[in-house]
């Protein structure tokens, strides 16, 4: 038998109970383990080897008959085990293959992940110094890094690591309705007057499920016009509030978005600050996706009056290319996120502990149980320093800036926004046999060209990219470049794969 | 030079932008996860070795001297990275060693772990079958098992994946709120009667938190009294309903404890739900901790009724082993979880899609980006099958029997609860110097004894348990079974250790 064979036979007549940790059986485990790792390797290699497909797309009936999902009555054995891992993989989208443009958060930065490793093995809960020392002070020492980044002073902020950046949103509203209506919390909404908030029609819709789930009422959270690069206007964010306290309504919350989901705009903070000053809101800034450039002193500006923010949702899973999830809510003043979220629990956060309990973060949260999202990014951190995350931002954004102009010059495209200050990309492509017609029939026909040149792309697996329509416009596509692997040869790939899928339509 | 020396160097002339994936330096990239994946493996193995230290305690400022923390201007190199992990390894705490009985959730399930370091690698977004069209199917197959296990039909259940069962929780009453008052999404609850709820005094804090965080007032959501096994009292609980409408409130919402966090207690499911029945109330089952049980024909008992709840949390993460998180919250009717949930936002979840879209589960979440949590779990129930499981747990249970026998016997402990019918054993050890005093002197002698012993164990770093008072009390040791790999012996030895640390105290 070969080693391949002997491995093979090895595993096949294991099952997982043989190896489990009171079994003195550790070749087996160690076998075992080391397959895994090899189809990992070879999946992380096959990632970047732009040959290989992004994915082998299936519809869901298909997909179904391919791989087995059922849980069985007897344990399946543990060479069994490792051809699922190998199948779910081969089935799967490529997310950190360097075509895929498709997802604000993507890319493979491979220490994040083996910092994800570390910490699935370690398997640490988030709540206390007693069961989590290390982690909890890390937590704190990244915490401070991006508390400077905004602008705070580290010795009165506060935050908390959160699932997602739309649970940090729903932190934030949290905490600024306990600042200025403590008593909600005990007693509800009832006892308290009508509370509203704002946020840009262009913000994500989780500052709006955030009003629904508080119990606010997601009508009470009023969107407010942008211009036409996706910017909040501020004087019509004035009037409304204005308005809405004529009507009796109490104003309690604005948001403003730095780097928006489809446009990647930055909403203009400093004249919101001043409004929210003005007519004593608080001030929150969802940074989940344009937080990183903070960490570019050549773009820092576009969030130029952040540090006046009362809070701040910044997710390293996406510009800083952190593995899933990494969510933080920070938050200028101290305190406050204890007062809000604490409920006592004396059986779980004991005061009488042989250290300083000031380091348990359990009553923070909303969470009791908190997966560890902190190791990752501060190994991968680590790795690149201040400096290596301000090359990598200012790199991305010298990708953007070729892209948009190749996009200009190239015949059938047509940007949405002309002069992107972010990220995201968005443009129609029209092919050539629809040029000549007359406008609205351009339009009509428009709707239903990037569906199709998507659905290409998937039938080919060369590449992804997502779409979407707006109030104005019909379906065009939004170009996402944050993965580090990104190469302007992978650029002018996507563009000429749009103009050949796009030309071939009937 | 030795191979682990030319490794080092190699290691150490390398930063991570030299092995990032645009690079060609594959050699280099292997090299470094895989000295990565030799610290984990020699932390896997050490983990089951019981001669080795679960921890090596330090206190925060000492802490802060062992390991730096802070994050650098340069890239540090990979040599450096492979070192730091160990280093937190090393300072953190081990908790899946076999003698760590601290938390409800603990041991280290080795293809549970398996799968999360897949799922590091894969870094898959849970909101689209677009881009996770092989884990929204395990997530759907895995929830269908579960909902079966509950008794439900699993063509009319649904479900979501949610970051621990605090938030589990949340959306449970969230969805109930919707469905009685659907308007609350829009409007709040200021356009709604007041709400209520009810949940047991031993009950886990975040249905109280929910309450708070929903709008509904943490006060409104009011205590039921529990027997003296911490069972709630269904009279109590009916009487509180009724006294409560009597005072213009509206009571909507009750949950049962199936496996209190304390007690280990199993609340009436079958009482309260007819008491729901009579009153219309949304009958909520927090099986977080011992929703594992319904997987053993032998000990599903203590769950009868469960399959009249409206929704029901249940934390693989917990009794079932997987890796943190993973917590499910169920529901019996399918489409409310979307409903409640949903903010059509078009730009995300676009209906035109080429496949069929009602596998997309982004509108169903409050959470927008959400981690893969599912393919840990179905690796790991694969690998037992329904008939691993059922071993596991009325394996944990005979040794719960075990060590309460040995409790009962051993002179100096005295049990919490006499005969505890899950896998928590509470309970204090009285040294002998004091058992001979006046019973209100134990009594504040005792206060101190469990911090102190508890204290002692982490010096040694032999062993850790729990402690907490409870309102009529003081400290006591809450004692939890749920690692497979613990053993008769392991129990034997924290008996020993508690006698030998009480009997040396001042």
């Amino acid at each position: 038998m070969s080693a391949s064979e002997e491995s093979d036979a090895m595993l096949e007549h294991l099952i997982a109970k043989e190896i489990l940790p009171q079994s003195a059986n550790w070749e087996g485990t160690e076998e075992f383990l080391n397959r895994i790792i090899q189809v990992l390797l070879k999946y992380i290699k096959d990632q970047n080897d732009r040959d290989q497909k992004i994915l082998e797309f299936h519809h869901p009936d298909k997909m179904q008959m391919l791989i087995d999902t059922s849980i069985p009555e007897k344990p399946e054995n543990l060479l069994k085990l490792v051809k699922s891992c190998e199948d779910v993989l081969r089935l799967g989208v490529r997310t950190g293959h360097p075509r895929f443009f498709n997802q604000i958060s993507c890319g493979l930065d491979l220490v994040s992940m083996a910092g994800e490793w570390l910490t699935a093995t370690a398997n640490t809960n988030m709540f206390t110094y007693e069961i989590a020392p290390v982690f909890i002070l890390m937590e704190k020492s990244v915490m401070t890094r991006m508390w400077e980044a905004i602008g705070w002073d580290p010795e009165k902020a506060d935050g908390i690591f959160a699932p997602g950046g739309a649970i940090a949103n729903l932190y934030a509203m949290n905490a600024a309705r306990h600042q200025l209506w403590p008593r909600s919390k005990h007693l509800g909404m009832k006892d308290i007057p009508t509370l509203c908030c704002f946020t840009s029609e262009d913000s994500h819709y989780s500052i709006k499920s955030a009003a629904a789930v508080l119990g606010i009422g997601a009508d009470y959270c009023f969107n407010i016009p942008t211009d036409k690069v996706g910017k909040m206007i501020p004087e019509a964010l004035e009037a409304k509030i204005i308005e809405c306290k004529k009507e009796g309504l109490t104003p309690f919350f604005a948001c403003c978005t730095a780097g928006s989901t489809v446009y990647g705009a930055f909403d203009p903070l400093e004249r919101v600050a001043d409004i929210c000053e003005r007519h004593k809101l608080w001030f929150h800034v969802d940074a989940a996706w344009g937080g990183g450039m903070l960490l570019s002193p050549e773009h820092r500006y576009k969030l130029a009056g952040v540090e006046r923010a009362n809070s701040v949702t910044w997710n390293p899973h996406k510009l800083m290319g952190a593995l899933l999830q990494c969510s933080a809510c920070l938050f200028r003043q101290d305190g406050l996120l204890f007062q809000c979220n604490q409920m006592s629990a004396d059986y779980l956060f004991q005061q009488d502990k042989p250290y300083d309990v000031s380091f348990d973060t359990g009553d923070k949260a909303i969470q009791c149980g908190r997966h560890n999202d902190v190791f990752k990014l501060w190994l991968m951190w680590k790795s690149k320093g201040m400096e290596g995350y301000r090359q990598q931002i200012n790199k991305l954004m010298d990708l953007a800036n070729y892209f948009t102009r190749r996009i200009k010059e190239t015949e059938g495209f047509q940007l949405i926004v002309e002069n992107p200050e972010f990220l995201n990309i968005c443009f129609w492509y029209v092919p050539s046999k629809i040029r000549n017609l007359e406008p609205a029939e351009v339009r009509a026909r428009l709707e239903k060209i990037a569906p199709k040149i998507k659905a290409g792309m998937m039938q080919r697996g060369t590449t992804m990219v997502g779409y979407q329509p707006d109030k104005q416009r019909p379906n065009f596509f939004r170009m996402i470049i944050s993965n580090q692997a990104i190469t302007r040869e992978d650029l002018d790939f996507l563009i000429k794969e749009i103009v050949d899928i796009g030309e071939s339509l009937e």
